[in-house]
């Protein structure tokens, strides 16, 4: 399961690549950055919308579509997964998740 | 790197035995679900304005804070991260990326 | 000037009798409240990144879409422009805007 | 009813020579686009929660929320309701709503 972002990041990577009418991620790349970050907005409000109805299933559903469309993000910007676990494990290997109680108001 | 979710999964899940007073998570679960999709919307926003600044560093950590919220809410919900990553596998594993584009309008 | 959100909300409330094949309100009440909030969702992410951009032109032009919707909204609920007006009558009419600095954290 | 938005963004305009400790608009203003950008963000997610649980008073207070920093955002931005009402007029006045219709996919 664990290297399910990895294997993400390098199918991402390889879109860079591809064919915008026949790729998904290619035709999110050529629109640009701001057509990602619209998508990431979408995919949060959608998010919270699963969560509202209490529905399991789309609740999954609706994070795949947000983390995936912030590795795509990522990959636009030359980072990758690694990056942001890099930082979750900084987070809470160093100083405990509980640093987040002290940075946030 | 690759099992820093599941071991944040973990700690997630100990956060319900923990005292709101001296936990975030703690916190978060005790206020409830729309406190965690409120944090989701505005680590959502954040992201797309670190993104606009085009602020590497503060996309990672941006982007580290809006899966880190999901995260919560995947635990305050009994879901766990290996559900969105099952989710991910299954969209590229078994159909490939493209379906986003057959799916999506 | 000041009358074009209440022509507006009596053109949206008509629309709930308009064929969804060729009213754009009309559909979106069909489709129904999620596919309303999504576009709340989507219009405010595209005002942030007009903002980011420092265009005025589409600042103004993503907050009408914005306002538009949240009057989608308004009508689908049964609600109206002026109830929104009368509370930020009252806010600042009352006790002025500052009351939002001790509600606010 | 109707002067409501003019004399929201004469108090606005005020305010940005008032003291940042004493007001919150001030304040907003202060800290910079980000911050009043974020909030956009944040009231839209509340917007959406409160139309999810179906509290019409709830729904009222967070538009107003919404259209607030909306207003923050314009006056920020040497903008004003006006703008935003011209264009919603433009758009319903000139070619009806349902140009939205044909420009929205």
């Amino acid at each position: 399961m664990s290297d399910v972002l990895q294997r993400l990041a390098a199918v991402l990577e390889a879109r860079k690549a591809s064919d915008p009418d026949s790729s998904y991620v290619a035709s999110l790349y050529e629109k640009g950055l701001d057509a990602i970050l619209k998508k990431i907005g979408e995919e949060a409000t959608e998010t919270v919308i699963a969560a509202k109805d209490g529905d399991s299933g789309k609740i999954v559903y609706e994070t795949a579509d947000l983390w995936f469309h912030s590795m795509v993000l990522l990959a636009q910007q030359g980072l990758g997964p690694e990056d942001v676990l890099n930082e979750l494990d900084r987070r809470f290997g160093l100083s405990g998740l509980e640093e987040k109680a002290n940075r946030d108001r």
